[in-house]
């Protein structure tokens, strides 16, 4: 039993309790041979006594390994190593003890496989950071969503919210989502043209997965999210790059494609396209319409930010005109209330819904009933309608201000649009290096989007600077850092 | 303007805003060339009037047409549809006003893209259910949970819990989580080897997501849990199905298939396989690790109720064992708290999660942080840990409460092992035709698993009948009406 004691190692200070590290050990040893199969093992008082532990913990190994059929007792002649293990001709004692956890896998694993997202670096806590468009959380309404959740808990009536459901979601939700976006955005729908997701990315991933083929040829716009871009890639799509400009998405780049192959989905955010916050104008809306139809391909509508227009109401979605059944309309309220609520909704012909909800199952079964059902309460108790009413008038006020202090802490450096809606403003840097000033800015405490993120197919110096989130006392601080910035490097017009 | 007048029909029940009805109708008529280009449109006070409306709803609509740019004002000449839209030739004034939302898609789609998960009926609200083994959700500390997040959501320092996060999940929770699994399950990992996901599904879809190419093999047991093999299928993956006995799935016939072809990764439940219950012996894991060595495949470990366990300490995962680096452990919180907790986890080396959690962006981007946070807090303070002490002792005496009396009610109609573990009986029906049963016992108020969720590969005549959900009374309720179901069927020995 030498062994015993010169391998078994026991750490008094680790978590794992002292009776496992030498079961553990003590199963190391069987498999690799050096406990031979058939083996009687000496007394536990012995073998407490050898490795220096209570006899106890030497009794709760043993029972451990029992329970566990590494060894058996034999009445009235002892303990043994079961028998029908294989034969295993004994390692070298160097390897000695548990080993630690492996460092990498045995396999190899295809990079291929892995989508290149960029890394973000680790951000300061203290950090002030220009966001690529998000809403301000401390505005969301935690506290009622919360009282919400704790009051549906309470009711009996609400139990099926805790159990296995529909992953097309709650039906109380996909109700409320239907008469929501009917009345806000003009699509005709009931219930069963709506399926809840964890996001938009869900329902890219949803319906790309369900339409693709590896092989199969997607559209996407250039400048485009790379969120999409990447996603299709992953299901082996091809992905053909088409000009977005001042209007949108080229429609006339979108004919000649669909003429040359055969195309089997488009993607598109007519709606403060991401990056470059433009709208698609109608003409090219119609057009695109007519294509979809006459070539059949389907068309993922990506609104991910309709609620957020300033300067009229919000351009209805294609969606809302489509009446072919070809358009698979996609939004997400993380941008409504906070990215922690991990909300997005499909909405299409009931066909489509029932096969991605069966597609859902393979990737994550079901969302969160309980706190999908508090958001259907805050939708129909008015607090989502509020909401909304008063992050817009103060994102218009953050814009407007986010601009102005833009241009003049950036002057000629930088060309923009006001952008209509959304929450970002799309900055082309002219003569100036963004990287580097990105980087100076960095330096010294202000941290503004990697442009690298948009750089799917062509680079460009240009990024999306998100306003929404910061109150006008932090876009001072933000735009006093980025003049410092551009003076520190010498940058002149 | 006839065509206004005829065709525009207004729903004032509509929860669509009547402004918005006749934008959209005006848009429809565009879109099908019965208002051309270049047109001159009335006066709004005229189109009011013809279409029974107050002109302020008239001026909305034309604003909401003029911002999405279907018209255009010209000082004082008049408003005019647009110029720059394609010509398009007028359809017949049959089809009329706004259309209902399409029926089905116009593109064909694909049913193999569609894994056949099995329909569940609607269940009654008042019905008595048997379900699959899933835990008594009525015991979930849904307080306390909801309490922490709520705590939570008033902390400064937690304010990133809100906004975009690691796909890989909260590092609070992936460090409590690895002193957890180092603790109770013998892992010696640390927080770099931990993903969170959104139970053991997301994990499983990922790991198979990474590791398998469209016509890669994978072996999985038969019978086996389903949920598994149709996302390999989804995948694109050939599937091997290999005999599961009562020492676990049939290691000979694997060693068989890994001589004979590449085989990419097996999926394997050694404790309380799914749906049989069974655990695997120390011989067949040996062996089973020492396979995956030689051939490199990859191992998911699905241990999906390890807590659960009544007559010893729970088996200790392979991942404890392993020391190659080529087993992915994945577990689930769901049957620890309820599911409408979706939460899980894998384990693995480190390069693997670095790999999983790019393509978890593509799926979800991010799991919900706030929520796993809270869950963090309650293995921190002692809750879960509690929790779970708490319903193993209850569970203990509901399987052998439950066991007793199916042993009464159905005889020798049945043949079953008491499990070690798990929230389940697999009962097999001897003569007894099980589907003619569950229909009877339905009618009468009782639904019990459908066994054709475990028919993946073979038809057999046997279903997990869960015991942890239903407390002494609801089981003696439900035994009566299986009892009375088989006397109503005549059946006999």
């Amino acid at each position: 039993m030498i062994v015993l004691k010169e391998s078994i190692s026991i750490d008094k200070t680790s978590e794992i309790p002292v009776y496992l590290q030498v079961a553990n050990a003590l199963i190391h040893h069987i498999r690799h041979g050096r406990l031979r199969r058939g083996l009687k093992l000496p007394g536990s008082r012995e073998m407490a006594a050898l490795l220096k532990i209570h006899r106890k913990t030497m009794l709760a190994a043993l029972d451990e390994l029992m329970a566990q059929g590494w060894i058996e007792m034999v009445p009235r002649k002892g303990t043994f190593v079961v028998n029908d293990l294989p034969e295993i001709k004994p390692k070298k004692l160097q390897e000695q003890g548990p080993a630690p956890y492996p460092e990498k896998t045995l396999f190899q694993i295809d990079e291929k496989r892995v989508p290149p997202f960029p890394l973000r670096s680790a951000i300061a806590a203290n950090a002030l950071v220009i966001n690529d468009g998000f809403p301000d959380i401390r505005l969301a309404p935690t506290e009622l969503f919360i009282r919400e959740m704790r009051s549906l808990s309470k009711q009996r009536s609400s139990k099926t919210l805790f159990g296995y459901g529909s992953p097309k979601g709650p039906d109380v939700l996909r109700e409320t989502l239907a008469s929501f976006l009917s009345d806000t955005r003009g699509l005709p729908i009931s219930a069963q043209h709506v399926m809840i997701t964890r996001g938009a990315q869900m329902g890219i991933y949803l319906a790309g997965s369900l339409l693709l083929q590896p092989g199969d040829h997607v559209i996407v716009g250039d400048p485009g999210y790379f969120g999409a871009t990447l996603t299709f890639r992953q299901l082996g799509a091809n992905i053909n790059f088409v000009p977005v400009d001042d209007f949108g998405i080229d429609v006339d780049a979108i004919a000649k494609l669909t003429a040359k192959k055969k195309i089997k989905l488009l993607y598109v955010i007519p709606h403060h396209h991401h990056p470059t916050t433009v709208t698609l104008t109608p003409e090219r809306r119609v057009r695109l319409l007519e294509l979809a139809a006459r070539y059949r391909f389907a068309i993922i509508e990506d609104d991910y930010d309709y609620d957020f227009h300033y300067t009229s109401n919000p351009v209805l979605p294609m969606a809302s005109l489509d009446h072919h059944g070809n358009i698979i309309y996609i939004g997400t309220l993380s941008k409504t209330l906070a990215p922690t609520f991990r909300l997005g909704f499909v909405v299409a012909p009931e066909n489509f819904i029932n096969a991605i909800a069966n597609i859902r199952k393979t990737i994550d079964w079901q969302g969160d009933s309980l706190m999908e059902a508090a958001i259907a309460q805050l939708y129909r108790n008015g607090t989502i309608g509020r909401h909304i009413k008063k992050v817009v008038k103060l994102y218009r006020e953050r814009r407007d201000h986010f601009c102005r202090l833009l241009q003049q802490a950036l002057g000629d450096h930088v060309s923009f649009k006001i952008p209509d809606g959304g929450m970002s403003v799309w900055t082309k840097f002219n003569n100036a290096n963004l990287k580097r000033i990105a980087a100076k800015a960095a330096e010294k405490g202000l941290i503004i989007p990697d442009p690298s993120f948009y750089n799917t197919n062509t680079n460009f110096n240009a990024t999306r600077m998100g306003f929404a989130s910061l109150n006008i006392k932090e876009q001072e601080r933000a735009m006093e850092i980025l003049t410092k910035s551009v003076e520190a490097l010498g940058i002149r017009n």
